[in-house]
């Protein structure tokens, strides 16, 4: 029998009708055969209205206190499809993250999962049941209640199907898989059948909301295979999983070079002229940013001339005023030059593992925003990646260019080549 | 130092402004000197909006999810009041039914404490830390969360002082105490000082909603003090404390010989004629009416008469309909003759630890209502309770009267005596 773990969010049941929607999609997967655990974030809104609360009482709400409140949103979500489950007359059984086994670390608003004790569910699983696991909570070994921050539902159903070593883990979502772009933007972007973990942790930090990268990374150590699918249809959606290496020479020759192009408009440049080519300086900048809270993405230094170089950065928008005073300082403190910055740039990246042993596809990306005359302000590599910063007013033309140009429209044979180097 | 468990109901914490307020009496007694344990049930009506929740998935909730949805509430409650505590500057942790040690029996929905581990509780108080506990919820041994049923938060409440042995229990309510009756039908109705556990339980069971009976029974095993007292003034209250014999011996001469005069509205009277006088046929009779889940309050039988008995009994007016066909039914199995039934009565009773000492009180309200030409038609007593039934229409006049023959007004000396049998 297989084990799937199902992990629904708060729109799904954000109502007691989809709640029992949900109930029947779960009790579908329990008749087809299947032993079945049930991740369930809390219902719509509620985490905001919880958070209101809290807000209408203390501007510095204790992290832990936090955590205690925000836990009730999931706990209310599983009892009530608990209740939907056994009303369609199956044998069904709600955990807390407590009594789920999802033990975490001592930290508030943001625990990271150290193990999960799968003793309860698998009895709960062997007498019968469906079990549901609140998802977002923990607890720590102390038996304070936790939450693990952003993400935080998509981890607990990795983690639990990690430790059950279920077939699969499918998160249902409002779309129907991974697309090889932003439809909104190319309406011929193609849904992926499959993605490799890789490829979904670039595309998910690049800015694809489906699935948290904190997920996709469990999902990938523990060799989970994650299915991204539809809540609303039942059209297989993208599995995103490791390509082996018997699959994966096999496979890797029908695949596509590149499986994705990812743009992101909240992005704001730096450029610090004239730094200091000594040992440490990057260190004393890069430093000063952390130490302000400043979440530095690409980073580029030019080569050195006159034993000076130039560093360039690429932050956030609402970082950029925070950032420029810290690097202003750092300048003056270091001996450096000027600091310049822009806000009106964009970050538009391909992405796919079969770049890794193609040659060229980075050379392909930037002829084509050569021939639709897009100027690249800063490149960043990865082994199965390319980003450019561009302007910000160019950055949806690049994306529907090279989407054409490496062939993901749907309908079109996956014919892209690398380009000769 | 002492050790003060507060107890704040549901409408003192129903907003974000209430809980301020909670807050600002919890720092008052801390500070005052005093280790301080909180109680908090669920925010207003947010219990209610929970059951209705469940009910628009189901008609039948399972009685353990139920129990998962509804230990929500007070977990906001906790934490929200941490939050506000933690603003005014104290040290402050919120603490579940289960992190709290209130350790049930395993039976969902109306669940009895166990057990009160207070090792957590003690830990935190040593640390500084005023400690507030979730009501109205436990967890069983094997980690289940349960729900404690009516008069939950208050026994919660009463069962960690008596583990604690604080030196008293406060129970915050919308009113300044225990009143001599009610103070709507008796403007002139006296807030009583001071009351036994005993006068407590039979007021609470005669319809004084202000303390629930289970946690008056903890408190007199347990000998916990219990000061019912206003949330919106500082005056004192009434405690609920066991009159030792030393202390009792003083005290009693002072006290009242009646403490209190109750009614309840919510009578039906149901007479069964001619019953064979057999041995079983009381048990015959009751043990269908328990089986038909019908609560009996006052029970009467009459003088036998023939070998035959004429019975009659008091239950709650919902239940009317339900108990006169299984008492028909019965009569014919045991052919027994006619069934009657009156629903506009009620039951009027004086309640007083000091008629135990005192002969004639029975007969000083009968001679009250006889006075008032109020026909008696069911009386029952106990060693500290007369309770008689009377027309529903007669019901007030009766409580004035009688409140004013015991001389229980506010400003009138404590003067009634016994009427000489």
């Amino acid at each position: 029998m297989a084990i799937i773990v199902q992990k629904f969010g708060g729109s799904s049941v954000a109502t007691p009708e989809r709640i029992m929607r949900v109930a029947r999609r779960v009790v579908e997967t329990k008749e087809a055969g299947n032993q079945v655990i049930v991740i369930v974030s809390a219902m719509g809104d509620s985490t905001d209205d919880l958070i209101a609360l809290a807000k209408a009482i203390t501007d510095k709400p204790q992290a832990r206190e936090m955590d205690m409140l925000l836990a009730t949103g999931e706990i209310v979500s599983i009892s009530l499809l608990a209740m939907a489950i056994d009303k369609l007359g199956h044998g069904v059984v709600s955990l807390t993250g407590s009594q789920g086994g999802i033990l975490t670390e001592e930290v508030h608003g943001k625990a990271k999962i150290m193990e999960v004790n799968p003793e309860r569910i698998h009895a709960e699983l062997d007498n019968g049941n469906i079990v549901i696991v609140a998802g977002f909570q923990g607890v720590t070994e102390a038996g304070e209640i936790t939450t693990l921050g952003r993400g935080g539902s998509d981890t607990t159903a990795v983690a639990i199907a990690a430790a059950m070593q279920a077939d699969v883990c499918e998160i249902f979502t409002d779309v129907d898989g991974i697309y090889t772009t932003d439809p909104r933007i190319v309406p011929k972007a193609r849904k992926l059948s499959t993605i490799t973990y890789d490829e979904m942790l670039e595309l998910a930090s690049l800015g694809a909301q489906v699935l948290h990268p904190r997920s996709v990374e469990l999902g990938k150590e523990y060799g989970v295979p994650i299915h991204v699918r539809s809540s609303f249809n039942h059209n297989p959606g993208t599995l995103v999983q490791e390509v082996s290496d018997e699959m994966g020479k096999e496979q890797m020759e029908k695949e596509l070079m590149v499986s994705g192009v990812a743009y992101d408009m909240n992005v704001a440049k730096i450029g610090l002229f004239d730094v200091p080519d000594k040992p440490g300086v990057a260190m004393i900048i890069f430093k000063a940013l952390a130490e302000a809270r400043v979440n530095v993405d690409m980073i580029i230094q030019s080569a050195m001339r006159d034993n000076r170089n130039d560093i360039a950065f690429t932050v956030v928008q609402d970082d950029l005023e925070t950032a420029v005073k810290v690097v202003e300082d750092v300048q003056k403190q270091i001996g450096g030059g000027a600091v310049a910055f822009e806000d009106n740039v964009a970050k538009v990246s391909i992405v796919g593992a079969g770049m890794i042993s193609r040659p060229g596809v980075a050379a392909k990306m930037f002829e084509v925003l050569a021939n639709e005359s897009i100027n690249i302000q800063m490149i960043a590599t990865s082994e199965i990646k390319v980003s450019c910063v561009v302007m910000a007013t160019d950055a949806k033309r690049a994306v529907v260019a090279i989407h054409e140009a490496f062939g993901l429209e749907a309908g079109e044979a996956a014919n892209n080549e690398g380009f000769a180097s």
